[in-house]
Protein backbone atom coordinates (compact mmCIF):
# COMPACT_ATOMS: atom_id res chain seq x y z
CA UNK A 1 0.00 0.00 0.00
CA UNK A 2 1.46 3.33 -1.12
CA UNK A 3 1.47 6.30 1.72
CA UNK A 4 -0.68 8.26 -0.97
CA UNK A 5 -3.65 5.67 -0.15
CA UNK A 6 -3.62 6.33 3.17
CA UNK A 7 -3.20 10.17 2.84
CA UNK A 8 -6.94 10.47 1.44
CA UNK A 9 -5.64 14.02 0.22
CA UNK A 10 -3.20 13.83 -2.18
CA UNK A 11 -4.79 12.56 -5.64
CA UNK A 12 -1.51 10.52 -6.67
CA UNK A 13 1.54 9.53 -5.10
CA UNK A 14 4.87 10.38 -5.65
CA UNK A 15 6.97 8.60 -8.53
CA UNK A 16 9.95 6.23 -8.28
CA UNK A 17 11.50 8.22 -10.18
CA UNK A 18 11.70 11.05 -7.36
CA UNK A 19 12.87 9.19 -4.42
CA UNK A 20 15.24 8.09 -6.72
CA UNK A 21 16.19 11.29 -7.52
CA UNK A 22 16.36 11.94 -4.04
CA UNK A 23 18.49 9.11 -2.84
CA UNK A 24 20.91 10.67 -5.18
CA UNK A 25 21.02 13.74 -4.00
CA UNK A 26 20.53 13.89 -0.20
CA UNK A 27 22.47 16.97 0.65
CA UNK A 28 20.63 19.12 -1.47
CA UNK A 29 17.51 17.44 -0.25
CA UNK A 30 18.54 18.06 3.27
CA UNK A 31 19.53 21.66 2.25
CA UNK A 32 16.25 21.98 0.12
CA UNK A 33 14.91 21.03 3.13
CA UNK A 34 15.66 23.81 5.80
CA UNK A 35 14.57 26.19 3.42
CA UNK A 36 10.82 24.72 3.32
CA UNK A 37 10.82 24.55 7.10
CA UNK A 38 11.76 28.26 7.08
CA UNK A 39 9.16 28.81 4.33
CA UNK A 40 6.33 27.06 6.17
CA UNK A 41 7.14 28.87 8.86
CA UNK A 42 6.68 32.23 7.02
CA UNK A 43 3.58 31.16 5.36
CA UNK A 44 1.69 30.55 8.96
CA UNK A 45 3.16 33.59 10.06
CA UNK A 46 1.77 35.60 6.66
CA UNK A 47 -1.03 34.32 7.01
CA UNK A 48 -2.01 35.15 10.81
CA UNK A 49 -0.92 38.98 9.35
CA UNK A 50 -3.66 38.88 6.92
CA UNK A 51 -6.66 37.45 9.21
CA UNK A 52 -5.07 38.69 12.88
CA UNK A 53 -8.51 38.72 14.29
CA UNK A 54 -9.41 34.85 13.56
CA UNK A 55 -8.74 33.40 17.05
CA UNK A 56 -8.79 29.55 15.78
CA UNK A 57 -6.98 30.93 13.05
CA UNK A 58 -4.15 32.63 14.58
CA UNK A 59 -3.86 30.03 17.75
CA UNK A 60 -3.68 27.40 15.08
CA UNK A 61 -0.76 28.54 12.66
CA UNK A 62 1.07 30.17 16.03
CA UNK A 63 1.65 26.35 17.35
CA UNK A 64 2.37 25.53 13.26
CA UNK A 65 5.10 27.88 12.76
CA UNK A 66 6.28 27.42 16.38
CA UNK A 67 7.19 24.07 15.08
CA UNK A 68 8.19 24.36 11.94
CA UNK A 69 10.99 26.73 13.69
CA UNK A 70 11.65 23.53 15.77
CA UNK A 71 12.25 21.60 12.84
CA UNK A 72 14.01 24.08 11.07
CA UNK A 73 16.80 24.44 13.79
CA UNK A 74 16.55 20.30 13.65
CA UNK A 75 17.28 20.18 10.24
CA UNK A 76 20.11 23.09 9.93
CA UNK A 77 21.93 20.93 12.95
CA UNK A 78 22.02 18.10 10.26
CA UNK A 79 23.23 20.36 8.19
CA UNK A 80 25.93 21.57 10.35
CA UNK A 81 27.03 18.24 11.08
CA UNK A 82 27.50 17.05 8.09
CA UNK A 83 29.14 20.30 7.14
CA UNK A 84 26.85 21.34 4.21
CA UNK A 85 26.92 25.02 4.63
CA UNK A 86 23.36 27.12 4.59
CA UNK A 87 22.96 28.41 0.99
CA UNK A 88 20.36 29.86 -1.06
CA UNK A 89 18.37 27.07 -3.56
CA UNK A 90 16.43 28.39 -6.22
CA UNK A 91 12.62 27.07 -5.47
CA UNK A 92 11.06 24.32 -8.02
CA UNK A 93 7.82 25.24 -9.56
CA UNK A 94 5.64 23.88 -6.62
CA UNK A 95 5.49 26.32 -4.55
CA UNK A 96 4.42 29.57 -7.03
CA UNK A 97 2.17 26.93 -9.42
CA UNK A 98 0.27 25.84 -6.04
CA UNK A 99 0.37 29.51 -5.06
CA UNK A 100 -1.48 30.50 -8.63
CA UNK A 101 -3.96 28.96 -7.67
CA UNK A 102 -5.38 31.24 -4.90
CA UNK A 103 -8.24 33.30 -5.22
CA UNK A 104 -7.99 36.68 -4.60
CA UNK A 105 -11.79 37.64 -3.11
CA UNK A 106 -12.47 36.33 0.44
CA UNK A 107 -13.46 33.82 1.62
CA UNK A 108 -11.86 31.87 -1.36
CA UNK A 109 -8.36 33.55 -0.96
CA UNK A 110 -8.86 32.10 3.04
CA UNK A 111 -10.08 28.83 1.64
CA UNK A 112 -7.60 28.39 -1.04
CA UNK A 113 -4.94 29.35 1.58
CA UNK A 114 -5.43 26.61 3.68
CA UNK A 115 -6.19 24.07 1.34
CA UNK A 116 -2.67 24.88 -0.67
CA UNK A 117 -1.11 24.75 2.88
CA UNK A 118 -2.78 21.70 3.75
CA UNK A 119 -1.63 19.70 0.46
CA UNK A 120 1.55 21.10 0.72
CA UNK A 121 2.06 19.29 4.46
CA UNK A 122 0.14 16.60 3.47
CA UNK A 123 2.75 16.10 0.22
CA UNK A 124 6.01 16.53 2.88
CA UNK A 125 4.65 14.20 4.92
CA UNK A 126 4.02 11.64 2.28
CA UNK A 127 7.99 12.59 0.66
CA UNK A 128 9.50 12.37 4.70
CA UNK A 129 8.36 9.09 4.69
CA UNK A 130 9.78 8.02 1.78
CA UNK A 131 12.73 9.08 2.70
CA UNK A 132 12.30 7.69 6.36
CA UNK A 133 11.70 4.24 4.56
CA UNK A 134 14.67 4.34 1.75
CA UNK A 135 17.53 6.93 2.93
CA UNK A 136 20.29 4.50 3.77
CA UNK A 137 21.99 6.70 6.39
CA UNK A 138 19.95 5.17 9.42
CA UNK A 139 20.02 8.21 11.82
CA UNK A 140 19.10 10.35 9.30
CA UNK A 141 15.95 8.09 7.85
CA UNK A 142 15.58 8.02 11.22
CA UNK A 143 14.72 11.72 11.59
CA UNK A 144 12.70 12.24 8.50
CA UNK A 145 10.78 9.65 10.38
CA UNK A 146 10.30 11.46 13.88
CA UNK A 147 9.36 15.05 11.30
CA UNK A 148 6.54 12.67 9.89
CA UNK A 149 3.89 12.76 12.44
CA UNK A 150 4.06 16.53 12.59
CA UNK A 151 3.56 17.38 8.60
CA UNK A 152 0.53 14.73 9.22
CA UNK A 153 -0.74 16.93 11.79
CA UNK A 154 -0.37 20.19 10.08
CA UNK A 155 -2.08 19.10 7.28
CA UNK A 156 -5.08 18.13 9.48
CA UNK A 157 -4.73 21.19 11.21
CA UNK A 158 -5.33 23.36 7.97
CA UNK A 159 -7.77 20.94 6.70
CA UNK A 160 -9.78 21.72 10.09
CA UNK A 161 -9.57 25.52 10.08
CA UNK A 162 -10.80 25.18 6.50
CA UNK A 163 -14.20 23.38 7.62
CA UNK A 164 -14.08 26.14 10.32
CA UNK A 165 -14.36 29.19 8.42
CA UNK A 166 -16.08 27.28 5.21
CA UNK A 167 -18.75 24.80 4.57
CA UNK A 168 -17.76 21.22 4.65
CA UNK A 169 -19.01 20.89 1.03
CA UNK A 170 -17.40 23.76 -0.54
CA UNK A 171 -14.12 22.50 1.26
CA UNK A 172 -14.26 19.22 -0.27
CA UNK A 173 -15.03 20.39 -3.59
CA UNK A 174 -12.47 23.04 -3.37
CA UNK A 175 -10.25 20.20 -1.74
CA UNK A 176 -10.99 17.59 -4.92
CA UNK A 177 -9.87 20.18 -7.47
CA UNK A 178 -6.64 21.52 -5.90
CA UNK A 179 -5.12 17.96 -4.93
CA UNK A 180 -5.83 16.98 -8.95
CA UNK A 181 -3.64 20.49 -9.97
CA UNK A 182 -0.92 19.68 -7.17
CA UNK A 183 -0.51 15.94 -8.24
CA UNK A 184 -0.28 17.20 -11.98
CA UNK A 185 2.27 20.02 -11.03
CA UNK A 186 4.57 16.84 -9.46
CA UNK A 187 3.80 14.32 -12.64
CA UNK A 188 6.84 15.71 -14.52
CA UNK A 189 9.63 15.44 -12.12
CA UNK A 190 11.73 18.93 -12.02
CA UNK A 191 15.07 18.72 -12.87
CA UNK A 192 16.86 19.56 -9.43
CA UNK A 193 16.53 17.77 -6.35
CA UNK A 194 14.14 19.12 -4.14
CA UNK A 195 11.15 17.60 -1.59
CA UNK A 196 9.07 19.38 -4.31
CA UNK A 197 10.47 18.21 -6.89
CA UNK B 1 18.04 56.04 38.00
CA UNK B 2 15.11 55.87 34.77
CA UNK B 3 15.45 52.35 33.22
CA UNK B 4 16.88 54.11 29.68
CA UNK B 5 20.00 55.46 31.76
CA UNK B 6 20.49 51.63 32.30
CA UNK B 7 19.41 50.43 28.88
CA UNK B 8 22.32 52.30 27.17
CA UNK B 9 21.16 51.66 23.81
CA UNK B 10 18.26 54.20 24.20
CA UNK B 11 18.64 58.14 23.50
CA UNK B 12 15.96 59.39 25.82
CA UNK B 13 13.86 57.75 28.49
CA UNK B 14 10.23 57.35 28.04
CA UNK B 15 7.71 60.27 28.88
CA UNK B 16 5.48 60.01 32.63
CA UNK B 17 2.82 60.96 29.41
CA UNK B 18 3.29 57.61 28.01
CA UNK B 19 2.32 55.88 31.32
CA UNK B 20 -0.74 57.59 32.01
CA UNK B 21 -1.67 57.00 28.41
CA UNK B 22 -1.19 53.08 28.48
CA UNK B 23 -2.28 53.00 32.44
CA UNK B 24 -5.54 54.71 31.25
CA UNK B 25 -5.69 52.25 28.33
CA UNK B 26 -4.56 48.46 29.55
CA UNK B 27 -7.14 46.44 27.09
CA UNK B 28 -5.60 48.28 23.86
CA UNK B 29 -1.98 48.29 25.15
CA UNK B 30 -2.69 44.67 25.62
CA UNK B 31 -4.10 43.69 22.31
CA UNK B 32 -1.39 46.21 20.68
CA UNK B 33 1.53 44.42 22.75
CA UNK B 34 -0.32 41.39 20.79
CA UNK B 35 0.36 42.67 17.49
CA UNK B 36 3.72 43.29 18.47
CA UNK B 37 5.23 40.05 19.44
CA UNK B 38 3.51 39.11 15.67
CA UNK B 39 5.48 41.78 14.20
CA UNK B 40 8.43 40.94 15.58
CA UNK B 41 8.12 37.05 15.01
CA UNK B 42 7.52 38.30 11.14
CA UNK B 43 10.63 40.42 11.33
CA UNK B 44 13.23 38.05 12.60
CA UNK B 45 11.65 35.57 10.09
CA UNK B 46 11.80 38.03 7.48
CA UNK B 47 15.31 38.64 7.51
CA UNK B 48 16.00 34.82 7.56
CA UNK B 49 14.43 34.98 4.09
CA UNK B 50 16.85 37.93 3.02
CA UNK B 51 20.00 36.42 4.59
CA UNK B 52 19.35 32.62 3.98
CA UNK B 53 22.96 31.77 3.96
CA UNK B 54 23.93 33.91 7.18
CA UNK B 55 24.70 30.94 9.47
CA UNK B 56 25.04 33.14 12.76
CA UNK B 57 22.33 35.22 11.44
CA UNK B 58 19.96 32.68 10.84
CA UNK B 59 20.88 30.66 14.00
CA UNK B 60 20.18 33.53 16.22
CA UNK B 61 16.96 35.24 14.58
CA UNK B 62 15.45 31.79 14.66
CA UNK B 63 15.07 31.88 18.86
CA UNK B 64 14.13 35.23 18.69
CA UNK B 65 11.48 34.01 16.04
CA UNK B 66 10.30 31.53 18.34
CA UNK B 67 10.64 33.01 21.48
CA UNK B 68 8.28 35.99 19.90
CA UNK B 69 5.51 33.83 19.12
CA UNK B 70 5.80 32.18 22.64
CA UNK B 71 4.94 35.23 23.90
CA UNK B 72 2.54 35.98 21.49
CA UNK B 73 0.44 33.21 22.46
CA UNK B 74 0.53 34.34 26.28
CA UNK B 75 -0.22 37.78 25.38
CA UNK B 76 -3.54 36.39 23.40
CA UNK B 77 -4.31 34.12 26.67
CA UNK B 78 -4.22 37.55 28.39
CA UNK B 79 -6.52 38.97 25.68
CA UNK B 80 -8.80 35.40 26.30
CA UNK B 81 -8.62 35.40 29.71
CA UNK B 82 -9.82 39.65 30.16
CA UNK B 83 -12.41 38.62 26.98
CA UNK B 84 -10.93 41.23 24.72
CA UNK B 85 -11.22 39.96 21.20
CA UNK B 86 -8.36 39.96 18.63
CA UNK B 87 -9.03 42.54 16.59
CA UNK B 88 -6.91 44.68 14.17
CA UNK B 89 -5.30 47.88 15.66
CA UNK B 90 -4.19 50.42 13.49
CA UNK B 91 -0.37 50.97 13.90
CA UNK B 92 1.57 54.15 15.20
CA UNK B 93 4.08 56.04 13.07
CA UNK B 94 6.91 54.35 14.93
CA UNK B 95 7.47 51.06 12.76
CA UNK B 96 7.50 52.71 9.53
CA UNK B 97 9.70 55.53 10.16
CA UNK B 98 12.26 53.79 12.00
CA UNK B 99 11.87 51.45 9.00
CA UNK B 100 12.32 54.47 6.57
CA UNK B 101 15.33 54.67 8.12
CA UNK B 102 16.94 51.44 6.58
CA UNK B 103 19.27 52.39 4.00
CA UNK B 104 18.62 49.92 0.87
CA UNK B 105 22.52 49.17 -0.15
CA UNK B 106 24.18 46.20 1.23
CA UNK B 107 26.23 45.88 3.89
CA UNK B 108 24.14 48.63 4.97
CA UNK B 109 21.15 47.55 4.51
CA UNK B 110 21.40 44.51 7.30
CA UNK B 111 23.31 47.22 9.81
CA UNK B 112 20.21 49.34 9.56
CA UNK B 113 17.75 46.36 10.16
CA UNK B 114 19.26 44.49 12.81
CA UNK B 115 20.16 48.07 14.60
CA UNK B 116 16.46 49.05 13.83
CA UNK B 117 15.47 45.76 15.66
CA UNK B 118 17.65 46.26 18.71
CA UNK B 119 16.49 49.83 19.36
CA UNK B 120 12.83 48.36 19.00
CA UNK B 121 13.33 45.16 21.13
CA UNK B 122 15.64 47.61 23.89
CA UNK B 123 12.02 50.29 23.89
CA UNK B 124 9.94 47.58 24.31
CA UNK B 125 12.29 46.09 26.99
CA UNK B 126 11.88 49.75 28.84
CA UNK B 127 8.02 49.95 28.29
CA UNK B 128 6.77 46.57 29.55
CA UNK B 129 9.76 47.11 32.64
CA UNK B 130 7.32 50.41 32.88
CA UNK B 131 3.98 48.30 32.94
CA UNK B 132 5.60 45.74 35.47
CA UNK B 133 6.22 48.67 37.52
CA UNK B 134 3.17 50.82 37.08
CA UNK B 135 0.45 47.92 36.37
CA UNK B 136 -2.29 48.17 39.20
CA UNK B 137 -2.92 44.62 38.29
CA UNK B 138 -0.49 42.65 40.35
CA UNK B 139 -1.12 39.60 37.80
CA UNK B 140 -0.45 41.59 34.92
CA UNK B 141 2.16 43.82 36.40
CA UNK B 142 4.32 40.39 36.35
CA UNK B 143 3.91 39.08 33.31
CA UNK B 144 5.02 42.37 31.80
CA UNK B 145 8.21 42.00 34.41
CA UNK B 146 8.42 38.15 32.93
CA UNK B 147 8.80 39.39 29.59
CA UNK B 148 11.26 42.08 29.96
CA UNK B 149 14.39 39.60 30.44
CA UNK B 150 13.88 38.48 26.67
CA UNK B 151 13.93 41.70 25.45
CA UNK B 152 16.90 42.91 26.70
CA UNK B 153 18.04 39.49 25.62
CA UNK B 154 16.87 40.40 22.02
CA UNK B 155 18.35 43.82 21.74
CA UNK B 156 21.68 42.07 22.78
CA UNK B 157 21.32 39.17 20.51
CA UNK B 158 21.07 41.89 17.31
CA UNK B 159 23.47 43.93 18.76
CA UNK B 160 26.06 41.38 18.21
CA UNK B 161 24.81 40.09 15.46
CA UNK B 162 25.87 43.67 13.88
CA UNK B 163 28.69 43.71 15.30
CA UNK B 164 29.54 40.24 13.28
CA UNK B 165 28.64 41.52 10.38
CA UNK B 166 30.08 44.77 10.32
CA UNK B 167 32.97 46.51 12.13
CA UNK B 168 32.06 47.62 15.40
CA UNK B 169 33.47 51.76 14.92
CA UNK B 170 30.75 51.33 11.95
CA UNK B 171 28.14 49.90 14.37
CA UNK B 172 28.65 52.34 16.88
CA UNK B 173 28.17 55.09 14.82
CA UNK B 174 25.08 54.17 12.82
CA UNK B 175 23.70 52.88 16.46
CA UNK B 176 24.10 56.70 17.54
CA UNK B 177 22.47 57.80 14.70
CA UNK B 178 19.34 55.83 14.24
CA UNK B 179 18.91 56.17 18.33
CA UNK B 180 18.54 60.10 18.10
CA UNK B 181 15.87 59.33 15.81
CA UNK B 182 14.24 56.68 17.78
CA UNK B 183 13.91 59.07 20.60
CA UNK B 184 12.61 61.44 18.24
CA UNK B 185 9.74 59.67 17.08
CA UNK B 186 8.82 58.78 20.32
CA UNK B 187 8.95 62.75 21.88
CA UNK B 188 5.57 63.40 20.26
CA UNK B 189 2.98 61.03 21.96
CA UNK B 190 0.80 59.37 19.30
CA UNK B 191 -2.28 60.38 20.08
CA UNK B 192 -3.65 56.35 20.35
CA UNK B 193 -2.08 54.21 23.17
CA UNK B 194 0.20 51.65 21.62
CA UNK B 195 3.43 50.12 23.02
CA UNK B 196 5.25 52.68 20.86
CA UNK B 197 2.89 55.54 20.96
Amino acid sequence: MSLATTIKILECSTSDRWIEQALANLDTILLDHSHCERKAAGIAINMMFRYPSFRQLVKQLTAIAKEELEHFEQVNQWLDKKEIPLAPLNSPPYGSKLKAQIRHQEPDRLLDSLLVSALIEARSHERLGLLGEHCPEPELAKFYRSLMASEARHYGMYWVLATQYCERKVVDKRLEELSIIESEILSTLYHEPRIHS
